[in-house]
């Protein structure tokens, strides 16, 4: 019989969740609006009639091996969501626990959404084959998923792999973390406003953005301009790949990946960000690791990227 | 039958090896002058003269269950000494393979000597149970082996964990490695010496160094005036330890390790190196992970320390 997982991604806004296979073919997809369940046993139920309603429209006969879920601040050890600044729900959510009420029988997985994206990676993408390697995910923020030996770095607690947090400059610019210099303000959607802005800010030549406010800006503006050619937004995608490569040479000298995978958003700006990146990474790797380690976009990036990754995560527990 | 591992610590002048238990006994060492052989065949047959020697002396039966080795730039994946800048073998050493003439029948294993020293602890030491932590060895360099998950982080080419090598001050200190700023121009043994030196240049105050050259400074003399309460090495010592802190900080960002253990010859000015270096890790420790990392000494340093993280490399892998 046909084997499939539920891959569950939980956002601030919706939580997209499809049936998978092996081979990460959709069998059927929902959404359940995130914010509009602040109870979070309404949510479940919610998420458990949705899930329901796709698996009776699957034509074929079929067993449900388990549930994946990506989710920010997620415990991957005790299952639970803590502390979420973008969910509606408060505190420590003892998410697999008060699932397995619906679902007592099959194993569920919870992990955040980067640790989520480098096992879909391994499993349907382009790390296939691989046991070392480094997944970073540019969204609104950095997050960052570390495989080593085959098997994700979860740490002590199940928080490892917040590349995004790495000081790249002292005393530079504020986090939302409290601290100053994090890789994220700099590398993400949120940093490279902020890079456009600074631009704007120290150069003279005209520019599109210069009628546009902060909060108008987005990103994908800015990705878009450059694949214009105009040169605010070059430069911009250019300052944000030397920080970002400055980083991964330092990631690189700690875990000598095989590759590393571009995520999301920005990873859009193709040879833009792809470019300077490459670049200044070999500039400052250490010689050991020069010219040996892959940077790569990420094969499974698109639209049900998220859901696949976190019907991933069973994939891989068990072949483990 | 008592069952023991033969450990071997190669070091540029010397490599010292003895026969160990699962508990760390040792049962007889003994000591082959390195540099006296860049024969390298001639080299193993004295190491193997060694050996023999030793075993003999072991008064109850034993059984040799492997031969567990740490030397600068070992390949754990190809048993192989690459280019090692202090060893009188050039090019690429078939360490393990050349070894197997002597010893066909059991497991030989090498790596480098933060990963013997990680491995050590976790077998013998301060870390036995834990499952996640960093080892960062304080010598003439900076090495660090890096355990996640129980296992090893040997990366994709076997050289992980070059944590003297992240880049803490961009521009600032020449390395060794070429580049600038790498961690261990601020936290090794030669690099207490550049900052002692700095200081007397940035200062005024006389000191006991004031009389010494670079060449004839030690870094245990800036240990024993520490300890003896002289200003500038304390100040030497409170620098090192905000640059090792800085850096740790953003090492437990990617890999969220319980604890983090110091070996090696700057741990021992105790206090001196611990409290500024706890200071500087936590005032810089994302939030996730402020006052949960334990900063300890290691629990194997002393003098048989290298030869047990050695052989603990086979007790480790026989446990797997």
């Amino acid at each position: 019989m046909k084997q499939l997982v539920v891959g569950i991604d939980i956002g601030g806004t919706n939580s997209v969740f499809g049936l998978v296979d092996r081979e990460g073919n959709m069998y059927g997809e929902g959404v359940v609006p995130t914010r509009k369940y602040p109870d979070f046993d309404q949510y479940l139920e919610e998420l458990f009639i949705g899930i329901s309603n796709i698996s009776k429209n699957v034509t074929e006969e079929f067993e449900l091996v388990g549930i994946g879920i990506g989710a920010p601040n997620a415990n991957y050890f005790d299952g639970t969501i803590w502390n979420a600044a973008n969910l509606v729900w408060k505190g420590t959510v003892p998410f697999v626990e008060k699932m397995k009420r619906y679902y007592p029988n099959i194993p569920i997985i919870i992990t955040n959404d980067a640790n989520a994206a480098a096992i879909g990676e391994m499993i349907y993408g382009g790390a296939r084959g691989m046991k070392d390697f480094i997944v970073v995910t540019l969204g609104t923020g950095l997050g960052s998923g570390f495989v080593s030996g085959g098997r994700l770095v979860y740490g002590h607690d199940s928080f490892a792999g917040e590349l995004g947090h790495v000081i790249v400059n002292r005393g530079g610019r504020m986090c939302g973390c409290g601290r100053k210099g994090c890789l994220e303000t700099y590398v993400s959607a949120t940093g490279i406003k902020r890079t456009a802005f600074k631009l704007l800010a120290d150069h003279l030549e005209d520019s599109e953005f210069r009628n546009i406010s902060f909060n108008d800006l987005t990103a994908e503006m800015i990705t878009k301009a450059a694949l214009n050619g105009d040169p605010l937004a070059i430069e911009a995608y250019e300052y944000t790949g030397m920080m970002l490569g400055q980083a991964l040479a330092d990631a690189v000298a700690i875990t000598s990946p095989e590759a590393i995978f571009l995520f999301g958003g920005l990873a859009k700006a193709g040879k833009y960000i792809f470019e300077p990146t490459k670049k200044y990474m070999e500039l400052h790797m250490l010689a050991n690791f020069r010219n040996k380690v892959k940077l790569l976009p990420s094969g499974i990036d698109g639209k049900n990227a998220a859901v696949l990754g976190a019907s991933a995560l069973i994939w891989q527990e068990r072949e483990q």
